[in-house]
């Protein structure tokens, strides 16, 4: 699948394992590069905007060394009440967002840059995470089992949390996880 | 979590790994038992009425030995243009089923059975799958390399056909695995 690659280098640029697990699932070889990236943005951004906008300024801090080289860039942000919830600094940030995604709903926008010397091309997806009522037990045990201080919005859909608290998504269930990979297939048969 | 299931002893009647892996990410301990069940039902069940009695007649196969157990049993299918879609026999099966799943939108529904010596209960959870449209290549691919022969309706969503394939669902994606995990988890906690 996807024979039209063969002419590229592909290189992701991104620590997340379960990033690189999905993108193995519809690539079977590429590369894995981390990138310094400050991660700040525009305060007027919104929603999508900013999952776009961290999306390319990391594919522009990327300097080509061939031209077959094809990267793959990526930010996932989580939004909720017209607000982005970030990673959590600690214990207390993290009871405070999951108490706000309790018994409501987030969106999770996940944007990609696809970059070459030649072209740039971002979309995004948007799935919609429902959560049921959470107990402030649940959310302690959570916490302090699962530690999810590398994640947005505080929760992985594919851990606990996700199998108990989420009643129904609407949309992409991998671009939660951080990738749109039926999006990112497509976009990447087209190239 | 769920301490009011101590002093039931859990019973999982499923030889399906996915199930008795999601079990298990909500349940610490359980015992998995198999049902020798003649899986038929009545020709004039539709839709969650067939999951339904499929999964109240696994629980009806067992025998009870010992007041404290508690039997889960369930059953999960693939319903496609008011049709059931079953385990496909061959490749030719496969591939027209995924043809119909293809471009197209199938409901996925689990129907899950508690029972005790002293009570029953039964509940389903309906997901909807969209496929964006598969081609002969990509079906062809999927059942050489996955041969998902042992899968309702002919595709795993955890699978590559499921990252590929899937555009959006409307539902519980674990629901689509196999086992309802949020309801089930709320269903327990209210025994």
């Amino acid at each position: 699948m996807l024979k039209n690659l063969e002419k590229y280098q592909i290189i992701l640029a991104s620590q997340s394992p379960r990033r690189r697990e999905l993108l193995k699932s519809i690539i079977p070889e590429f590369k894995t590069i981390s990138l310094d990236v400050n991660e700040v943005f525009p305060p007027e951004l919104k929603r999508e905007e900013i999952a776009r906008y961290l999306s390319e300024l990391k594919a522009r801090a990327y300097t080509f060394k061939d031209d077959n080289e094809l990267i793959i860039t990526s930010d996932t942000i989580v939004w909720l009440n017209d607000q982005q919830l970030g990673k959590p600094k600690n214990a207390q940030e993290a009871k405070h967002m999951l108490q706000g995604l309790s018994n409501n709903i987030n969106e999770v926008i996940t944007a990609v840059t696809l970059k070459t010397s030649h072209f740039v091309k971002s979309f995004y997806e948007v799935t919609q995470v429902h959560f049921k009522p959470l107990t402030d037990q649940e959310i302690d045990y959570y916490i302090t089992t699962y530690k999810p201080f590398d994640k947005a919005g505080a929760y992985g859909i594919q851990e606990w949390i996700g199998q108990i608290g989420i009643i129904k998504i609407d949309g992409d269930y991998y671009n939660v996880m951080g990738l749109p990979t039926a999006r990112l297939y497509k976009e990447l048969s087209d190239l």
